[in-house]
């Protein structure tokens, strides 16, 4: 697919409409997706090959796994080897699953060395907002 | 709309599919959405009524502004009273008109003496991969 027919896409999605009041009840806790942010430095004379890597291992989670709902990678334009990704996934299991995925070893095992620091922030919902269809 | 009923819509659009290629043009960097996070510490004390009218913000800015995409907010599970907002506009002209809306005015106003401090970083997208319908 080429880029532009990716943005159209994704413009044409993100015009879905959604309003998640996750965590209102423990039941909705124990239901709801599992969101958690990642923090990461990059080595800055490995960035561009570590931004292909991720953009490759989300394109193919996203395309393969149920359970991976969105990955949102950013970098920060004051510094930008420094990446943040938000992750959303059905539930905890689905967030197992995706660990042992091969794109997922691929990606951990080919990027081990351009990342300098990793903080894994696990999340409580307050409200998950996009656009519907 | 009640809480299950925003969770299956939630869980229903979630499922939409969307790969946005982003950065990787100048004139897609110009084109493209722009994504910012908050990064918020919340009065400790008055952590559920910030909630509720950041929920309210989220829900009113999603329904009546076609150019806010989606506002993802989270509180970290070890510190309850840090908030992080992953906002995406579909381009400047969206976010500054969000800025000047009734009912961000009323989010601000109402929540300023709950914001103990406020952090807004810009980013650059590498890749905002989600779920299609």
């Amino acid at each position: 697919m080429k880029a532009n027919q990716k943005l159209r896409l994704s413009i044409w999605a993100l015009t879905a409409y959604v309003l998640c009041a996750c965590g209102t009840s423990s039941a909705q806790k124990t239901a709801g997706p599992l969101v958690r942010i990642a923090e990461l430095e990059i080595d800055p004379a490995q960035l561009e090959a570590y931004k292909a890597a991720l953009g490759e291992e989300i394109e193919t989670s996203i395309r393969l796994e149920p359970g991976v709902l969105a990955l949102y990678a950013v970098s920060l334009k004051e510094h930008p080897n420094q990446v943040r990704i938000f992750e959303t996934y059905a539930n905890r299991d689905a967030y197992e699953s995706h660990l042992k995925t091969p794109h997922f070893s691929k990606y951990k095992a080919g990027t081990q060395r351009m990342i300098k620091a990793l903080k894994l922030l696990e999340t409580d919902p307050i409200r998950l907002g996009a656009k519907p269809i």
